[in-house]
């Protein structure tokens, strides 16, 4: 594990919480990105090395939707850079933690990501990323 | 705000939790450290630029022991650094978030440092700190 590559974070509403964020971080949001295959949008920042990502749910069934239903908005996970995904996955299993895929899957931002499964990391959703090759 | 300083996570025992985040992290603990005034003691990990935080209660009163008794172990706090947390207290207060403090108060690391209130935040705890001078 390299770095906080980001910090992701349940929200109701995009447009509520866009211009909640550029004021808290007091920098402007510079891109949004659709993930279909997951059913949300995000919205990025950039502080220093490490982004903050906002997840909307697209649909009552989406991850996020479900989440904000269950715990409000809020810290959702947060995600380490990993050099080899593949590498990182196998050193975690054998480390005793619960991956929650077999393999890594797509992501936002250009990216493969694979979530440890919480009841390992203290109710921590913790994802692995690494930069597509 | 300049970079996630670090991540604040409340563990119930920092010698069942630190082997566990070295495992997670891939790194060794590198400093624990008492803050007697706010009843916690610290642990610290380094990724990156970011710090992981773990922060145990030295007493059933601390705030982190009744975090953890309310909404379990993980998560407590994001910390961001600013260059001037005087200016950016004000900052923030005049965008119309409440600050937990009307000072900075002294935290772990010889940091200056200052809550803002998780109403205003999507309930997250953001913390505020500084290099002492």
């Amino acid at each position: 594990m390299k770095k906080v590559e980001h910090i992701g974070i349940a929200v109701r509403d995009l447009a509520v919480s866009i211009p909640l964020f550029e004021a808290l971080l007091d920098t402007q949001c510079y891109k949004t990105e659709a993930v279909d295959t997951e059913k949300v949008t995000t919205a990025f920042f950039k502080k220093g090395e490490t982004k903050i990502e906002l997840l909307q749910g697209q649909e009552p069934d989406s991850v996020i939707t479900r989440f904000i239903e269950k715990k409000g908005e809020g810290m959702h996970h947060i995600a380490f850079e990993v050099a080899d995904i593949h590498a990182e996955m196998k050193r975690l299993a054998d480390a005793g933690f619960t991956l929650l895929s077999d393999r890594p899957k797509p992501g936002a931002d250009n990216k493969l990501i694979c979530f440890l499964h919480p009841k390992d990391t203290h109710s921590m959703l913790i994802e692995l990323c690494m930069e597509k090759p």
